[in-house]
């Protein structure tokens, strides 16, 4: 991380609800849509946070525009970068033209076309790499040092987590409180946010975290209380592909979460198919680790609140209809 | 139609008034959605009324239910019987069901096993025929005459336009008043309720009636001001192969709506990917029809508060993939 970059802090309530005044306005409040149909099937009151409905299509955006929010002036000046496959980059980019700060993001040679298309749309300078000879950590570092950039890192950083939060909190606020909070679970900072908010404002909330089967080191390192981490899991949930959780993140999920559970890609299938069908929402693979936990897995939520966290609705059609 | 049978009356705003007072608590307020890139494609500031948000995936629970709800005591306690094989079929179904209503729907033998399955979920009897040999309209009146049922017509009734009217009346009141607002029309209950509920909450609002180049019934009998009709027309807007307008809708269309064009099916399937991808919505194609209105046809929206009616959110995915 460059000398402008911002560095790792714990996180209390006090900061998501910080960045909550901060976002307001810049942020869409994504609605908490309901379904008399999934009730039914799963005897609980569940509330759908529909994030794929955030800006960029996914809650990636709250904790970038967070973290570029309460950077220094002068960092803001000489401009960020990030690296991302993913929705980091496009959440980076666009948080970028918004707070008029210049982004930079290292993207793999082989990002599809209209990631490439939305993170450049967005205005931001895009830089290509070779997956197989160059390391994307070390060409940002390298960038980073060069241009004086602060690095904007993914998930395991105070302000992106107190963002992501922020989601759970608008939740909190309109569904009332909650028994259940299902959150999906890729490097932790979307389910450490979201799981210091439910803390604060529905107490006893039991927050579960869900992983991919393929991707289950936030689960392993859960149980184990020991750090653990996957390489390049196969899964379709291309967003919970993540090494491992990180140095703030881990922590806050051991203190904060309840209990972390895993699906199959073929239950993730299913209930993707089943958000697509019935509750008419385009949710991408791992947006939808929250809903295929509650259908899945048979926690007692029979007569209970339940809320899901729908964390994102980026999907490439065509590669999705070969899937479904 | 039976002597138990609702019979047609014109429509005025306090019958749309008087619906939504009926409907409230048994038909979902569904979300009006915004779009920062479809403002900043149409230059206009858009709201789109998501009824493939309503119960059953369309808005046809809104006249079903209307409908059903004015029956006479005695009439309720011997049922109603329909005909269709798309949303009105599972809108009476569900209805009945709701008011303690016996419904029967009569149902081509090849209706996709996924509607059967629908309507017969909300409890109705269905009646299957051969459209080869039938005619869905004798075989409906022959079983309303011997078992006493009221035929619900899909949209050529008051009482059926005034309950879709109510869409119209929750756009109004949620997203203010309006310049434009685009509606799909097949039957013209949907654009009949939405047009009278538009002129008394927002007057000067132009209604545009959208409908596919192959079924341009509507349209012709528009402009030439004569009852025009199509047989059968190729479409992927199921919803709008109907033959002619009603000898309710038709003078309603004719006095309240400002104009009618058309869009070609590519041009359809083009505005239902922009939905699915950049919105995350599902839209069916006929509930697309509005949107494609205002994407592809150059109407001087620039500037102007515009309201799109997305009909509703049921698709086959698979069938909707081949065509993707």
């Amino acid at each position: 991380m460059s000398d402008s970059g911002i560095s790792p802090l714990p996180v209390q309530y006090a900061d998501v609800a910080a960045a909550s005044e901060r976002l307001a306005g810049h942020v869409r409040r994504t609605p908490v849509l309901t379904s008399r149909t999934v009730d039914a099937r799963t005897g609980a009151r569940v509330f759908f946070k529909c994030e794929n409905f955030q800006r960029m299509g996914a809650f990636k955006y709250r904790g970038a525009f967070n973290a570029l929010a309460l950077l220094p002036i002068a960092a803001r000046r000489r401009g960020v970068i990030a690296y991302s496959s993913g929705n980091h980059a496009q959440a980076v980019a666009l948080a970028g033209r918004e707070l008029d700060i210049r982004a930079t993001i290292v993207m793999p040679q082989d990002a599809p076309a209209v990631k490439l298309e939305a993170t450049k749309g967005y205005g931001a300078e895009v830089v290509l790499y070779d997956k197989h000879t160059t390391s994307r950590e070390d060409l940002a570092g390298e960038i980073a040092a060069e241009r004086g950039l602060a690095l904007i890192p993914p998930f395991d950083h105070a302000h992106i987590v107190a963002g992501q939060g922020t989601a759970a909190k608008e939740l909190a606020e309109d569904a009332g409180a909650l028994d259940y909070l299902f959150v999906p679970c890729g490097g932790g900072g979307l389910i450490s946010g979201c799981a210091i908010a439910a803390a604060a404002l529905s107490p006893g909330c039991k927050v579960i975290g869900v992983e991919p089967e393929a991707g289950d080191d936030a689960t392993r390192s859960f149980k184990s209380k020991t750090l653990q981490s996957c390489h390049n899991p196969e899964t379709i949930a291309d967003g919970a592909r993540t090494h491992s959780l990180g140095k703030i993140t881990f922590p806050l999920v051991l203190s904060h979460v309840h209990d972390m559970i895993t699906v199959s890609d073929a239950e993730l299938l299913s209930a993707m198919r089943y958000l697509w069908e019935r509750m008419k929402i385009v949710v991408e693979p791992t947006g939808a680790l929250g809903a295929a936990g509650l259908f899945e897995r048979r926690l007692p939520v029979a007569g209970k609140r339940v809320g899901v966290l729908i964390s994102g609705g980026n999907v490439d059609l065509q590669a999705m209809c070969r899937l479904l």
